[in-house]
Parts: structure tokens; C-alpha cells; sequence
């Protein structure tokens, strides 16, 4: 949405000098009350100033692109995490890549009895694994896993955006979705830069979302 | 942007019976032309209504949600793509790996003496390799690779969500980005999902994206 010269007027005027009524406003441009109103109100509604009865207009500090934004900030973890594939800690790195395979996944997560986090297994970390002439079926994934408390998790009801900022900043491909519980995390879902690719594609193709 | 019922109204007229004056519209809700200025103006600005002299508005067919995703579809391939890594067709799979983890990519390119593309590796290709007990080293990595013409690529110019849809539908991590030549298609840059989930973070921190 672009702005008039008049409108970005009244917001850099509202913005130093917020909370101002309308009159005044209209003071400092010199114009009258009503031929304000349709831009107050395009500001107002556009999101960009804010009115109070009574106190005045002030600015929301929202840009175009920050409202825009603020609709892919409200989405949650568990709108879009997908099911976890998770495997045991004596498992072989063997069988832990062909679990990857067979379940199409590029994270898997490793619990322990109580199905409770202790490890997180990347294709990078098999790969790094299988290079070194080793026997395969016979090292655990306990062995090579990267371990709490050096697992970034999420939870239901984090936003899906810090999960993204943590997928980038960490350089992961995927993150367990946990639940806290007596015994430890309980691995409840998983959330991928797959997850954020899709989210981008529905974002310009499904308008209800 | 939540529109209030009058600007519910006048859309609805207007993509009932648009084009159609401001006149006509007023008339219609038995209002004065100056008291729907502001609406008529608002509608405009967000993108709802688009009018023309002497012709009246017209409904621009674009809800909310289009409007914002026109943001997103307006990205070109060559804004966000990343530099390639490429391997030679001769180059043994083990040293691939190595290449993988030096460059920290997950995709290489396999590409000829003119530097033309004739495959993909990726991590799951190599860890795949991996797992059959052979000699990594004496493997080279044309015999592996994902081959033309069963590589999907793109171009600098094509839409970022058209690479989007084609990770999410190919159920692949990376695409080349590739430039016409007489010798065949040059590797010149890199779209992954994590070029997807960097977009999604930077809409939601970089006002100037």
C-alpha cells in the first residue's frame, strides 16, 4: 500500500508528536478538519495510526510490510507440525537410515523408553557416519547423535516463525515438536524447512488460511 | 483489514454491477457522494476496488488474503538464489560427501567440462550409496546422480513460489538455477528449502524485502 505525500505527513507528524488530535492535525498542514478525515481514516483502518476517544491519534509504529507480516507471526507450531518418526537408542545407524528412508523423513529423533527426547539424528550425521568405513550395523545411533541439552526443540503453542528463526540460525533441517512431561520431553511432532516451504506456497494459493 | 459493513455493501455493488460511478453507488445506498468518499477511497488504496475516469469502479476480483499474496508472487528466482556448488561427473562419491560438508550445502551439482549440467547429488543419493558396504571411493558419482532430463531446474528469472511448488511437488531439497547456453543449461545459482524459510523470516523482520 503506498502512501500519499499528505498521508505520510500526518503519520510523521502523529509519530513525533502522537498522542494529537485531529484538529491539530489539520493545524500543522494547514487544511481543514474535513479534508482530513478520508486520509485519518485510511491511516486508522490501514493500521497505521491508531485513535483513542478523546486522546488522540497515535501511531501504531506499524510499516506496511510489519502488518503484513503480523499475519504469518500469529500462526502456531502445532497449525503445521507434522507426525514424528522417531527411533530407539540402541537402534544401528544401519537400520536408523533405512528408517529414514522407509519413512521419507530427513530428521528422526531418538527417545528412550518412556518415548522421551535424548538425541537428534540428521541426514548429515549418517552421512558424516557412514564415510568412515565403519560397519554400519553395528555402531548405535546413541553413539552419534547430537544429545540434550544441545537440541533446539519447540513447543505446541510457540510461534511457527521463531521455529523458522531457529531453523535458520542453529543451520537444522528439522526440530522436535516436545511436551513436557514428569519424565522428560515427549516428542510430539516435527517441524522442517519443508513445513516453511509448504507454508509459502499456501500462503499465495489457499486465501483462508 | 477488516472492512466495515458500509465497504461490505459497496463491494458487493460494485462487483455486481461494476463498473459503476461513485454517483450510481451512492445513490444506491441513498447516501451523498461526499459521505462515501472515505470508502470509496479506502477500498481503492487496499487494492479491493480500482476505478477509471469516466468509466466508474470496478471490483478488482482480489480478497484480502490475494492482495497479500501478490507480495510473495512478485519474487524472481535471481532476488534469493544462492551460489552452486558443482562437482565433476568423474569425481568419487566419497569426495562428494566431502564436498558436501566442506561447502555445507545439501545439494552438488554434476556438471560436464563446459560446465553444463548433467545431474544431482543429493544427501539422500549419497547416503543411499553409503549404505551398500562398497568402496565410496572407487564410485564415481555419475553413476549415482540423478540425471537429465529427470532434473527439474529453474531460471533467474522465474518465480520464486513456481521453484516453491516444484520443491514441494518433487519432493526435492534443491533446484539448479540455470542459464540457457548453446553448450546446454549453465549452473548459475541454487534455490533450497532453506531459501524458503529464510524468506519467511525475512518477511517477518525486513521491512524493505
Amino acid at each position: 500500500m503506498d502512501l500519499t505525500k499528505r498521508q505520510q505527513q500526518i503519520v510523521e507528524i502523529v509519530k513525533a508528536d502522537g498522542p494529537i488530535t485531529g484538529e491539530h492535525i489539520a493545524d500543522r498542514l494547514d487544511l481543514t478538519r474535513a479534508t482530513l478525515r478520508p486520509d485519518l481514516a485510511i491511516l486508522t483502518m490501514a493500521g497505521f495510526l491508531d485513535a483513542r476517544p478523546r486522546v488522540g491519534y497515535f501511531y501504531t509504529g506499524k510499516t506496511a510490510s510489519e502488518l503484513l507480516s503480523e499475519k504469518i507471526k500469529k500462526y502456531k507450531v502445532h497449525e503445521f507440525q507434522q507426525v514424528p518418526v522417531a527411533v530407539k537408542e540402541s537402534v544401528s545407524v544401519y537400520d536408523a537410515i533405512s528408517t529414514m528412508f522407509l519413512e521419507d523423513v530427513g530428521t528422526l529423533f531418538v527417545v528412550d523408553d518412556h518415548a522421551c527426547l535424548t538425541g537428534v539424528l540428521s541426514r548429515k550425521d549418517l552421512l558424516r557416519t557412514s564415510m568412515g568405513h565403519q560397519d554400519l550395523t553395528s555402531i548405535p545411533v546413541h553413539i552419534i547423535m547430537t544429545r540434550m541439552p544441545n537440541i533446539t526443540v519447540c513447543r505446541r503453542d510457540d510461534l511457527l516463525i521463531d521455529a523458522a528463526h531457529n531453523l535458520i540460525s542453529k543451520q537444522i533441517d528439522g526440530l522436535p515438536v516436545v511436551k513436557d512431561t514428569e519424565r522428560g520431553l515427549e516428542v510430539v511432532g516435527r517441524i522442517t524447512k519443508t513445513t516453511m516451504t509448504k507454508l509459502l506456497v499456501e500462503l499465495t494459493t489457499d486465501e483462508n488460511i
